[in-house]
């Protein structure tokens, strides 16, 4: 057999306690730069990775899950901007969201904030739960 | 029975080394775009999380605990401007700090910059203290 | 013997879910400012560390491996930007990437976004993969 | 007994990847906006860190260490910048670090970048090595 099947890179739970997508964009006209959040999920197995997203927030029930398959050996760069079922991410609110899947998947946060005409950036590896 | 309980998110135990809260904002008309640092907690139990922060400096002992509570399934970004009990937290001065809860929870500090007109981010997941 | 080894500083497999190069630049006359994402290596053992690193998509296979060689004790910050075999990573596309080497490096990734004339930076710590 | 002496916070080896102090600054006059990178420290043990910073660098043998001793509950943010004893840490150069201490402590890792009059931020956990 020569296909070497790796061992599979990342866990099947995440979390990120950061979570604000700023109310005002300067360049709203390009999407790109259009403020916003993203969770990055990389999916290095062979198979899809069905992925869970609930979000928490400081005054309300939790949102979710919000569902997303990401195909195999694919990547997908998922802004909370865009999530729309069950319901639409708040503008310029506090929040923050656990991440879980069914196969090993690479979490990754990251913020463009464009409410001045200059760019500021943020992104960190997301927490994986161990085991 | 229908409520699942999935296990707890997080660990008990997180400390973020990097702390300073600049002095100055250009936009300090809005509370949003006030220079700050947040330390932003998730309780993804269904209890309350009791959350005990001490913040350490380089030339005084330590200060705290202040004390937060997050409610069950909730969020609180927590801003050390507003820390007030036992003591503010001092303005253009070095800190770091050690986050205690007595059920898992998970940390990520960030910084928003306002000394220039343009923002400034940073963010990190906070180092989880195993076990 | 008076040559101390000590226990290797790293793992042997990473992971980066983040990945965008900006498609624009401001300053870029000067090649320190184009902007560019970096895998940041470093090989504190006393051999080689050879380097594999593979990139994902959302919408094709995966490329690579780019081969990396570390020489022993050193650091090398491989831009993205710069790889060309087996093929260019194209701009202003979402990608992810697995590193994987022969002994225990570590790991950051880093963007430098210059399409404003301002600077914006994020970096993180990639995902370790234990063991 | 009334002095609670909680299990230390961190590990005794960590490295940072990245590392790179940019060759100007917009706002030198001001020496906290001086273009610079930190080692944050944060020693919350109740005996002083002894603390070992190695320097790794692309085309050369590695430097250091440089001895930093962090007292007992305090935190010290050392700027690479600073570093004299064995040798300047050079501008405009990649390196990377490695950070070794007698008892557990925890690092971070920033670099304030003000080659433009907006200032541009980045910061992560460092990597820590287990055990």
């Amino acid at each position: 057999m020569n296909d070497p099947r790796p061992a599979p890179v990342g866990q099947r739970r995440w979390a990120i306690a950061e979570g604000y997508i700023p109310p005002d964009s300067t360049h709203g006209d390009d999407p790109r730069l259009v403020s916003h959040e993203t969770a990055c999920l990389l999916n290095a197995n062979r198979c899809d990775a069905h992925v869970a997203i609930t979000l928490y927030f400081s005054d309300r029930d939790p949102v979710g899950p919000y569902r997303v398959t990401v195909p195999p050996q694919r990547t997908r760069h998922v802004r909370f901007n865009d999530l729309r079922d069950p319901a639409p991410v708040p503008r310029d609110t506090p929040y923050a969201s656990v991440i879980e899947a069914d196969v090993p998947v690479v979490v990754q946060h990251t913020r463009l904030d464009t409410r001045q005409p200059a760019l500021a950036l943020l992104s960190t590896i997301a927490h994986a739960e161990a085991g």
